[in-house]
């Protein structure tokens, strides 16, 4: 299952939120231009729109107040790659090359800086301050974690809870505010913004979690960047964490681990790629997953039985399951 | 003439909007407190707090609204001074170890994310939208002005009006906008709101004249930096454009920024500096400042004559002859 099947009947909406995109980084400045729709087109699933959409619809759904929430959100999300790239000195992400790959770092980091204005700028077309106070604070955690991720990097000491906050704030966090700004701007309910924050939470996380799987079971084709990247760049994500807990395997996947920080991820990682495969610890980080997604449509329990709501559902199962 | 002396008669309102500054980047995240504090306990002139308490001063001045303008204002310019400094690959500003330097460019880079993403919490504290929209239109400003200085490094072709709009957005725009937004904030009538922009927009364009000139001109000690940081970097400022622009240096200061240029701008940068020094192009660049500088004053006429506008006029004219 694809998650455009998922959100057919909102093709048109969808489409028109694609262009407010397009439009959204318009500059006459030619780099900038061609930096950021290289960006827009490098495509990406666009959950955070799609969750702006459905949630959207629990209240009054105006399409033309809705895209300066769903602009903005996918828009800063995009922001957040740019920089992330430059950090892990990634070469290509969707199977395209980076920005920083295509350019350099400087242009990558001011392409960056270019689309998280943009991002605001829309937004303040939203007269309601509590939006922009959920917005902000939100950033402001994005960074949180964004610097977060560095500081870990590498680090096997780290507990569970050091990875589930620095996904919570990595991906959950946008994710949840996402659903919750989709239906704060439409004006639902108390209780539907809160259930609707808690759904994004909880499919965030399993989107990050899953995500982390991908990067350790995929091949390059179906990642569009070579499997292992994560552990190149030194990021330990949950199928790691449980395998270093195996006291069956910890003393050799601690050695690999060191090896390859000690050439800066300058390496070959299908050793480590066996081990973790080698266990259980992949299954393990799936059954996390999982219980995030029942959580998430829990969150849906008691809202209207609308049609978006059977959506929501769709698209968590879709980002439960999903395999690219 | 200090800064600190003009506006002594607002000591205390200066002190609270240092200790808001501070509050305002507190976290628990220990790093980015520590990247944060470094970089305001750097010092700086504090300029654009300063012009926001003077031109709110021409409505209801209320500190508890206004500081919700300083800082940010402040904060934005902090942060993007981190990105600068890493894409110059500035060792030191202010006679202070930088960012990047004293930690790494990546932490750099989250810190300039984290403070911007502070300065947008504190903005969301004020409700009215037309200040969101002008804050964010300047911003967006400002980034494509940074990428803008990234493309014209060493570009000897560039005539004085791409100088200009680049120094507009990399300085005038976020100074103007400062003088602004205190009088819209303040409820000030859009008279005065347009005429403190021209004020700011002015001063701000001497100010980076003034800049680029002691760049040149200036010592280690008085500058915080080495003296020709500018052309190390590439950036071709406004005495060395009236120099190229002079057939009897030009074939030779060409020759000198190529091998600036050629060697990444590690090298000796004096023969640079005394064919520069040699000419009347300095006072040329000065002329034009102090040109700005009355523009800026004559914004203020048929404007109230409260203290607040000496006070203006005051800073104006620091502005335009400071040699520090």
């Amino acid at each position: 299952m694809k998650l455009l099947d998922i959100y057919a009947r909102m093709k048109k909406d969808i489409a028109f939120v694609e262009r407010e995109l397009e439009d959204s980084v318009y500059t006459e400045h030619a780099m900038l231009k061609e930096t950021s729709l290289h960006l827009l087109k490098a495509g990406g699933k666009r959950i955070r729109p799609v969750v702006v959409l459905l949630s959207s619809q629990f209240g009054q759904y105006d399409l033309q107040r809705i895209k300066h929430i769903a602009v903005p959100l996918e828009l800063i999300h995009m922001a957040t790659l740019v920089h992330d790239d430059v950090i892990d000195d990634a070469d290509t992400r969707r199977g395209q090359q980076t920005v920083r790959a295509k350019w350099d770092n400087r242009i990558a980091m001011y392409t960056g800086d270019y689309i998280f204005a943009k991002a605001l700028m829309v937004a303040t077309q939203l007269s309601n301050p509590r939006i922009h106070q959920i917005l902000s604070s939100a950033i402001v955690e994005l960074t949180i974690g964004e610097i977060e991720q560095i500081r870990y990097f590498f680090r096997t000491d780290q507990t569970l809870r050091h990875y589930l906050l620095r996904i919570k704030r990595k991906t959950a966090l946008l994710i949840a505010i996402s659903c919750q700004l989709g239906a704060v701007a439409s004006e639902a309910t108390d209780d539907i913004c809160r259930r609707m924050y808690q759904f994004g939470y909880n499919v965030g996380m399993a989107y990050q979690i899953r995500d982390d799987i991908l990067d350790l079971t995929g091949t390059e084709k179906e990642l569009g960047k070579p499997p292992g990247s994560d552990i190149r760049q030194g990021n330990i994500t949950l199928p790691v964490l449980y395998a270093l807990s195996d006291t069956g395997i910890r003393r050799e996947l601690l050695d690999e681990i060191e090896r390859v920080r000690l050439v800066d991820g300058q390496t070959d990682v299908s050793p480590f790629l066996r081990l973790i495969r080698g266990g259980t610890y992949i299954k393990q980080a799936d059954n996390l997953s999982s219980r995030y997604i029942d959580r998430a449509i829990e969150a849906l329990n008691g809202l209207p039985d609308i049609r978006a709501k059977q959506d929501l559902i769709k698209v968590a199962h879709f980002i439960g399951n999903r395999s690219y």
